[in-house]
């Protein structure tokens, strides 16, 4: 008989106690969780906070005793590993044990990181069963004003659970954008969401000091805070395995091999404690996912009892649902493809999520990031009300398949009209990147002053109702069905032309450049234009 | 200059228009279109019935004069093609033109078929504004019943708006199922959904006469029916290509090459008359669906200004929606994969389309079928009330990239709590796929009676609740979590188990076989067993 001791009883760590039961009866399994629960559903919390997940105990998966019953295995809660004997093959523990292993599996976690900003120890954290409680007990005393430091998605999903039992909300991102994982031009989406629904965002925000019940930033504006709850983001646990010598990579992580087995061939690392190998570069990278967790979980209790495979790199497909908005990604997004020196294509559309035709639908913002010389997809960007988890999900599974950005013009997606279109927005990316392809000149909202300095002249293609009501300043109106005719008056211009979109500046560029006159479409339109302005206020 | 001249406007035939005038500002491109409209929006039809879709304009996306405005096309309504002269490229029309040609577009569509029944001149059907308007005016007469003959997607889709009327509706389907895109315990899901609402189904029933209020079916059952419409299918409208000598297909279709163009170089055809390369054989098909026939009147557009492209095989990717509840397929259905004579793996699952600790889950049914030999998807189907749509869409995804059965274990899906699972249901396919390949043995629903009948013994490994509120007629109950301590009973048995959804049953299977007891599991559980027995009555 063998044993194997897992370390940490979430999602990676009970995912391997499970499968390795179901592939072995006899081994001896042992799972050390240094908290007081195990299988809790961790991105369930902030949502507990409000009520929406009304039950407590619905957060809890399973129990030591559930897991005992149905596996076997020998779960120790409260229990944390203090050390490792590699020699010996040991695992001592805070409670006294001395237990000793064939296989180690080290799935811990990351920890939030804490910032070492005067007051920062009345702050309170989202990362356990236990904390959730103590958030909780603080929100129900006499409270009526929090700040969030950090707008990551955790942040942001507290911030919208506080603002559901009624609270003022602060949330203070340090960055000049909240929500990293996106670009500025589509995090701008969210933060207008965010403040419509009545949650004060500072971007920027450094926090200086933290109060009795104020925080202070260090341009000293004053934020009145009964409650702090730090949410800046998390760093691998990787402590324990650092004592015991095994290789941490750069970024913290306790370092693995595409089997997940660490420096030492009988200790394996899966979950946030462990770098992944992102999917574009093949590089090391952290990306803390409940999903990449269970997944490497899996696969490591596979290999422990005897099969040869191998772990897939890692796209890191997130999403976040806030005050009925979503924002989902994948891969890169143009600010990391641009600092990797790629070259790039990059395209904005937006659709609605279903035929206009039919009732309710709502606006998608889609964000393709391209590789120019190999028409790969590095990543996309998705926000709106409905149907952004499915067009995220698409491209990371066309990613995967090794899809072109030409291939989404010929994906064939489910078609009725209350759940998309016959030309669906993921087919638009396909066509818009064949365009540009075939030659159609984009520009960028963040190249539109240099476009301008170059000598393009402004042409709003839209109808002057539209163009009357908004547009960008400088602009000359043409519509669109009046530019066949009225095309004489750009002869010697370059025209740089947009719409609300890009469709009908797709229209007008190609007719221009049909009649032999130079001519760019404003990628993402008037409306992509128009939310960088409001969150450059 | 060169003219091309397009039969048909709608999906196909306007894509094609649409494109060529953005790719060339000189051609001249007219458009001959039968009906009164042109661009209108087919899919929506069933939905201004009932008036889910309220206004009729919004059901017509183009006019001839928008049109005409916006891409300079010419235009021409209420005129059919009668006839092509191949050799001197003219088309004649009914209202007396002879059109000169030197590219010719063919996308005229399918017809509804009508069957040889006594009094089928009653029957209306909906396929165009003209049937539409039809169909409405003989409902706003004083209407208290109607039967559809055809229990398809436009079928049923008409059958839940005629309910939104208020009328009585009957479904007369001459198959053993509704909705042959999905195998028969999919579609009886369906079925079920529909008569909890109301619309009696009448599966196996043959229509022999129609009458003044009445339709008899041939065993004698006779229908109470004001209005009857035939929704039986289409077929495609070929036979301008026909009496042309252009090749017609095996299937009636107009034959094409992979860049859509017929035995004539000069003449290509599109749209629901045109076959298609069925994405799994290879073999010609019909798949009359909208995104098809735009996604290649692109292509034809682009051929004839000078690309040199060809379009991809067709996965005919489908989902209907019917009171909440929406119903997809993708390739090919367990039925079609059998007929093939190929060797398949079967799964289904039933898991929440999202966290089930977060409120709203509702149950997914999906199945996925898998050539054994290759590990290649060959088709799904799912069936629920929400993210249906986005797990068909994600397996098309992976099958046009060419990623097997196992790799769907891996795919990185958006995760939280109210878009999907930490483990999605995607993946859940994966890994019960990565169970198979492993050894684990299942058996399907309809192999069930072969199986006891070879001495397989049926073991209930749900709760003793679950287990006497109802249970497969001669189980045995042993619960999952005692089977451990009773496994002894089963000693020299071979154990077939099934738990409520499968998920259970493997834990049971994976036990007994580590313990050296013959098991499999029943894919599927309980509740794809249940929806069959429902479904046969």
């Amino acid at each position: 008989m063998t044993t194997t001791v897992i370390v940490g009883g979430v999602a990676g760590g009970m995912s391997t106690a499970a499968r390795l039961r179901r592939r072995d009866e006899d081994m001896e399994i042992i799972v050390l969780e240094a908290s007081g629960y195990v299988s809790f559903a961790n991105c369930g919390l902030p949502y507990h906070v409000s009520g929406v997940i009304p039950d407590r105990a619905s957060l809890l998966l399973q129990t030591p005793e559930s897991l005992g019953a149905r596996f076997n295995l020998d779960v120790r809660v409260n229990t944390r590993a203090t050390g490792i004997d590699r020699e010996n093959k040991t695992v001592t523990t805070d409670t006294g044990d001395v237990i000793s292993y064939d296989h180690l599996v080290l799935s811990p976690g990351a920890s939030p990181i804490i910032p070492p900003i005067p007051g920062i120890e009345r702050a309170l954290h989202l990362r356990t069963i236990e904390d959730v409680d103590d958030v909780i007990a603080a929100l129900d005393a006499d409270v009526g004003t929090v700040a969030i430091i950090g707008g990551g998605f955790i942040g942001l999903e507290l911030a919208e659970n506080m603002r559901h039992r009624g609270l003022e909300v602060t949330v203070i991102e340090r960055a000049p954008q909240i929500l990293t994982p996106l670009d500025e031009e589509m995090a701008a989406i969210v933060e207008k969401q965010l403040t419509d629904n009545g949650v004060q965002v500072i971007t920027g925000g450094d926090t200086s000091t933290i109060g009795e019940d104020t925080l202070t930033l260090s341009d000293g504006r004053v934020i009145s805070a009964d409650v702090v709850v730090a949410s800046i983001g998390v760093r691998p646990t990787s402590e324990l395995a650092a004592d015991a010598g095994l290789a941490i990579g750069e970024r913290g992580g306790i370092k693995v091999d595409d089997q997940q087995r660490t420096s030492d061939p009988a200790i394996f690392a899966v979950g946030d404690a462990a770098e992944k190998a992102d999917a574009i570069s093949g590089e090391d990278t952290l990306i803390p996912l409940a999903q990449t967790a269970n997944r490497h979980g899996r696969l490591v209790a596979d290999i422990i009892t005897g099969r040869d495979v191998r772990r897939t790199s890692t796209l890191g497909t997130a999403i976040v649902g806030l005050f009925g908005l979503a924002a989902g990604s994948v891969g890169w997004n143009e600010r990391r493809a641009r600092a990797a020196g790629r070259n790039l294509r990059v395209i904005h559309v937006h659709p609605a999520d279903h035929a206009g035709y039919y009732p309710g639908a709502e606006t998608l913002h889609l964000k393709l990031v391209v590789d120019a010389d190999t028409d790969a997809i590095l990543g996309a960007q998705a926000v709106g009300g409905a149907g952004v988890d499915k067009r995220i999900d698409v491209i990371a599974t066309a990613m995967r398949g090794g899809l072109t950005a030409t291939d989404l013009a010929d994906l064939e997606l489910a078609y009725a009209p209350q759940f998309g279109s016959a030309k669906d927005p993921i087919n638009f990316l396909g066509f818009v990147n064949d365009n540009m392809i075939g030659g159609e000149r984009t520009v960028q909202w963040h190249e539109l002053e240099d476009a301008r300095a170059a000598g393009w002249k402004l042409i709003d293609v839209r109808t002057p109702g539209e163009h009357e009501e908004s547009t960008i300043p400088g602009a000359l109106n043409i519509p669109v069905d009046d530019l066949r005719q009225r095309a004489g008056e750009l002869e010697d211009a370059k025209a740089l032309v947009f719409c609300r979109v890009g469709l009908r500046g797709h229209v007008a560029a190609s007719l221009l450049g049909n009649l032999g006159i130079e001519a760019a479409n404003l990628d993402g339109g008037f409306m992509t234009w128009e939310y960088t302005q409001k969150a450059r206020g």
